[in-house]
């Protein structure tokens, strides 16, 4: 016996996960049932066990829910042909909705969370970790004075940057959609993943990416504020529209100041998802000298309620305003949207609006809706675009 | 009508958050049922909506289930009194675990993820982000060459780190149990917002923290690296127990190059909980020359298998190493355990051991067993002791 000691700890822990006295410890080991498992013919299998239920289904994949079955066991399972990409799901048992026990990796959206599941291949590969050079992503607390508050934001920093301290860096200001915070666009989003993958195969430009929190009335993600047992609630972005405006330039000052940027316009772009995206079409036009790259994805671009683009102002004024930031434009004016997205009439109504201008702009136009599966590709093409100029 | 299209999308938005199609979406603004609820009384409500289950109990807090009641609309329900403090939970709904719907604040303990409640007052306060300033805390990859791998840890930076380039900060090496990684004690220990009202109080000096993983055989967190759709499994700690010692070098080369620390023993500290705080305790007694400071929470001290102290060696050949490490005696050794901990046995052990060769250590005897509970305690007083000399 060469290492008693390890095997009697070893035998004291593993005790330990089987007594359940231990108060607010679950020293789960191992879960005893794999889900999700990617099969050799690349379908997907979800388990569940729940011996007494009446009905399990998985749900948030496809449409509708998906029945699963279970057997004398009462293990229920399903096995499905997915495409690769990133899914998130969770189950219905007998109408309450429950995360996979099984699967300790799961994302927010908004107020429900959600089992993460990868099927390899495809688009899902570069939002899969990969093994190459990580970038580091960091939680920082800066100060608005716009907004009279300290805030947080995620910043993510390309691999190397630590190593090259004489380097300065292009960046990308990414704005999430309603409801979410600036925790979104790196959980659902995968922003540091995929800029990983698309820096290392020579892709993408290094670039550092800023995350802030688009919710003026939000300081930080739930469990992160002084609010406590706090669930979030999407009203409160409502409130909220107008002020990004007034904190964007709070937020380019702090990453100038403490993040080795160039802090030009040409080394700068913004682009955001849905309520983001309407935030940087009216950032992007309100100074229109800071940004050269515009990302409008899924975009709410007629969103508004005062500011740069009040609807209240008529069509001249908004012209006279987009013409103002089309004077010197930008390198890259990027649009894109699924064809079922139900913002997708008023991006058409706006193409027709720069057309009538005769301002030029890249339109992409996808399958599927408003989702993050878009948003995600969305991110994938619209980055290699930035800073080759 | 002042912001009419404010209202229009408002409305798409909203209306799309009834409509089932919106597959890998769920824009759930705000849960129908709020849980936890902390009441003006201070006892706290538990909620799930489950109407067709038989038989619903919260579980994680105290030491049994503790069984919920449901009403005519199928609402389970329970109140409970519990003394402040942070509590993990989730529902058993008819033998199924379930995370609590209403409640996104979730954190991961090894292969089980569960519901974060704050019952406020005491201690918790200290657990609760407060309205002071508050730190960085990045993910960040290194290179071991020790363990041939890059790896990823978790830095805390303290409050004005950023805003005062020129001034330098003593670390605290802070490691996780077994089944641990480099996320356990930032989400369960909550270390950065401990460590931000600490420092914001004036009870603790400003400080880097830094969190790595002590799994030699794992390189990153669930979900954070090229295996996919992976599920923690406890048994990868156990082969790794002996190469701690060898990559924190690695740990620590990279943190005095990338951060602004002052590189010297004076200015180290290292403290870990079980199988962390056996890696704490090797790793002092290994590297004399480096730790100043020493905190062992309920340390699994006999810990080994191999290296420094392995248990083959004999116990005159063990006290020589201590008493090497004493030679010029480290500023504090703390020695933190729980009465009821599985592994007070080998602590009193240990401290007879110690006091047998007259060596000086502090010692912390707590209520309570095996928990985060107490790790957070020992953190809440570990830490305002370092660094003032």
């Amino acid at each position: 016996m060469k290492h008693p000691y390890v095997l009697t700890v070893l035998a004291l822990l593993l005790s330990v996960s089987a007594i359940p006295a231990m108060a607010q410890e679950a020293l789960t080991f191992r879960q005893p049932d794999r889900s999700p498992v990617v099969n050799a013919d690349t379908t997907i299998t979800f388990n569940l066990r729940a011996p007494l239920a009446e009905k399990v289904a998985l749900i948030g994949i496809g449409y509708e829910p998906i029945a699963m079955q279970k057997d004398s066991a009462g293990l229920w399972s399903v096995t499905t042909k997915l495409r690769p990409d990133l899914y998130t799901y969770a189950f219905d048992v007998d109408g309450v909705r429950t995360i996979d026990p099984s699967n300790v990796y799961t994302a927010r959206d908004i107020a429900s969370l959600s089992n993460v599941a990868i099927v390899p291949g495809g688009n899902a590969d570069m939002y899969a970790v990969q093994d190459v050079p990580h970038g580091t992503v960091s939680k920082i607390w800066y100060d608005s004075p716009a907004l009279g508050a300290k805030r947080r934001m995620t910043i993510y920093t390309p691999a190397g940057y630590d190593a090259n301290p004489d380097k300065r860096y292009p960046v990308l200001y990414l704005l999430h959609g309603m409801g979410g915070d600036e925790e979104a666009w790196n959980e659902l989003g995968r922003a540091s993943i995929i800029l990983d993958n698309l820096i290392a195969s020579g892709e993408a430009e290094p670039m550092i990416v800023v995350m802030p929190n688009g919710n003026a009335t939000q300081i930080a993600a739930p469990g992160q504020t002084a609010e406590g047992n706090y669930t979030p609630d999407g009203a409160r972005s409502i409130g909220s529209l107008n002020a990004f405006e007034s904190s964007i330039k709070d937020i380019m000052a702090y990453t100038d100041a403490n993040f080795r940027t160039i802090p030009d316009k040409k080394h700068r772009a913004i682009a955001g998802l849905s309520m983001g995206g309407g935030h940087a079409w009216r950032t992007s036009m309100l100074y229109p000298d800071d940004f050269d790259y515009v990302g409008l994805f899924s975009a709410a671009v007629r969103w508004n309620g005062g500011g740069v683009d009040d609807s209240t102002t008529g069509e001249q004024e908004r012209a006279e305003k987009i013409q103002r930031q089309f004077a010197e434009p930008p390198a890259l004016y990027w649009i894109a949207i699924g064809k079922d997205d139900f913002l997708y009439g008023i991006n058409s109504e706006y193409r027709s609006f720069l057309d009538s201008l005769s301002i030029p702009y890249e339109y992409h136009e996808s399958e599927g809706g408003h989702t993050w599966t878009n948003w995600r590709d969305y991110l994938l093409l619209f980055t290699p675009r930035l800073f080759r100029n």
